[in-house]
């Protein structure tokens, strides 16, 4: 194995509710950049929100990103069609990074909750775990993982919320949680 | 607030035994990176192994580091003096970071362990984090949190190992466990 490539890349959940899935998957991306590692990263669910990870991953050498969805959170009990077909489209661009072989990171940003919420099957994703390259390192993120993807994923942490500042009435603050 | 100071910095703790807590303590600063903020980041046990993040936090602007311990895992049953001295050394860093102003948000990376194996006293870490400046933000990692910091702190995950590939015979892996 050498710093540019992956002998066997695994499947990574990080899942539940506690602070901290995307922002272990950027740690990961940091790590894997710092080893010259080329990585594509597949925000889901969150659109074109201001988030200040994408200004640094916008900087960052071998690092690229796509975006999905709209700035307002999805409502699950009323998903939109637009909602839907912008789910479709990240799933698609992520089949896509996953075949190109420009890769050796892909992460699927918030994946899980659009399965958990019923805007793409869980076989879809796991045909598209089953047919990505050996050697690629795929990491999914998100709420509510599927018990068949944490059952074929190789590494799988659920982040459990111990104590948040929500509960103190403390609103998310920009630079720390977006 | 703008996007160079946090009206109010808090306490994040990220523990358990999980993968994800280093990882995540990255991911938060490369979005306080992305809103300009200003990011220093003591690693307390990790000493001067090639772990890929520091390629890139040596390349990205207002981040800085510093690194103590060695590359060997301390053996808590038989801690040396040189250990427990590069330990101490770190905690002066990090309270001259603090003390320093020149830092919006400051990581004690594996802090957690170095309190847990009695390297340094708890009461030492709660006055550090009385004493710094309200806007600072400060995260500590690292698994065995003592419970007088959870009790401290703002914001507190869990890192829960569901399923690791170690458990599968496979081993860490460069550019993505470290």
């Amino acid at each position: 194995m050498t710093d540019k490539s992956l002998a066997k890349g695994l499947v990574e959940i990080y899942t539940g509710s506690g602070k901290g899935k995307t922002s272990a998957a950027l740690g990961v991306v940091l790590r894997a950049l710092g080893h010259g590692l080329r990585v594509h990263i597949i925000f889901f669910m969150k659109g074109d929100y201001p988030y200040g990870e994408r200004n640094m991953l916008a900087q960052l050498p071998n690092a690229s990103f796509q975006s999905f969805g709209h700035e307002h959170f999805v409502d699950p009990q009323n998903v939109k069609a637009e909602e839907r077909e912008q789910v479709r489209e990240a799933l698609q661009a992520a089949r896509e990074a996953l075949a190109s072989g420009e890769f050796d990171l892909v992460v699927l940003d918030e994946v899980n909750i659009a399965v958990a919420w019923k805007l793409i099957e869980v076989e879809e994703l796991l045909t598209l775990i089953e047919e990505k390259p050996p050697s690629v390192e795929l990491v999914l993120t998100g709420r509510y993982a599927d018990e068949r993807l944490i059952e074929r994923a190789d590494l799988v942490t659920e982040m459990v919320e111990v104590k948040h500042p929500y509960q103190k009435g403390i609103k998310a603050r920009k630079g720390i949680e977006y």
